[in-house]
């Protein structure tokens, strides 16, 4: 059982482009960080749909889409809906979100879990990042934490060492601004786990030396 | 004949650590970030050592010696000398340059050309970006001109569209701080040209598209 996150970074290190907000909720050409993943089986599958290309990259989405038995979020990430905390939003992937098992958000709001019937439960988690990392341990049971994002929940599971590997999907996009990926994260040892690189996008994989 | 660079980064963004200085030219934790390059036989000699270890991360390094017909780098990376601006300071690499080709250095701060026997020339440029790309295009001839670095040069010649294609070495190393690569870059238009992985670093080039 590993703490890990897998995420889309641009090649200047960005997660999502200048300007984020309810128009562009990854900033000004960031939805081009996920072009390698919409096409492909995994994706559609996730979101209902049929088809789909396969191959390598595919195969890192589906590893990233099954390894979990848990994650945690930021509240952004979520989706803090279209006004002030709107206990009716139900995130942003309304009612098939493509997780599949439980999933925990850091917020300040406290708010009464959401379950879905395809077996994603949002729990919300008002009493910090070690608080959601226990329950969502608990949650995986034998299988991985996934720390989902956004960046910011990244950081600071990465700031208090509890992130065993991870892996970084570089799209070759060059956003120039934004929302870094790390930032305020402190130095760590860290090994070459694998690399799968595909014309569209390079999937680099590290684990944390303790 | 393109302009290109090619250059060490840590896997947070980092081409050099935090609290840089004479002490610390690349900053602290800094010298890992050629780790993967010291063993190998292309640095050695260049270095007017023998022996060292040949296989793909040589193959890469070797033809970002080759490459190049001459060379842009900021007055950083040249070696600003023990002082304020010292005539005698031959730059970091003493009377065996490892470039053998001219190399053009920005500064503010006019001097003499130096000249070594190893074919290494520096020109001191003290009139901009444009000039110096201007002459190490006439130096280059056929042949690539590098930007060296730092980190600013690079910046100002993505900024300016003058890059053609680049190369980051990423090294397994987070170094929580310091000189970022990519800082003040507009958003590029880029494609995967080619990745080279080995446990020791993974080589990334990128081709940007006009």
């Amino acid at each position: 059982m590993a703490v890990t996150f897998s995420i889309s970074v641009s090649v200047d290190g960005y997660v999502a482009g200048p300007n984020q907000g309810t128009d562009h909720p990854l900033g000004e050409g960031g939805e081009a960080l996920h072009d390698w993943a919409l096409p492909l089986r995994t994706f559609r599958e996730g979101h209902g749909r049929e088809g789909g290309e396969t191959g390598p990259d595919d195969d890192v989405l589906r590893e990233t889409f099954e390894r979990p038995g848990a994650a945690i979020m930021g509240r952004k990430m979520f989706g803090g809906g279209p006004g002030p905390w709107d206990e009716s939003w139900k995130g942003w992937w309304d009612d098939d979100p493509p997780f599949r098992y439980p999933v925990f958000v850091l917020t300040h709001h406290p708010r009464e879990p959401l379950v879905f019937d395809n077996g994603t439960t949002f729990t919300f988690v008002t009493d910090g990042i070690e608080s959601a990392l226990e329950q969502a341990r608990a949650a995986a049971g034998e299988r991985d934490v996934q720390i989902s994002g956004g960046a910011q929940a990244i950081q600071q599971y990465l700031a208090a060492g509890h992130v065993d590997d991870f892996q970084l999907s570089v799209a070759p996009v060059m956003l120039g601004g934004g929302e870094r990926l790390f930032e305020a994260v402190p130095p760590l040892d860290v090994e070459i786990d694998r690399v799968v690189a595909t014309p569209n996008a390079t999937h680099l994989r590290y684990r944390v030396r303790r």
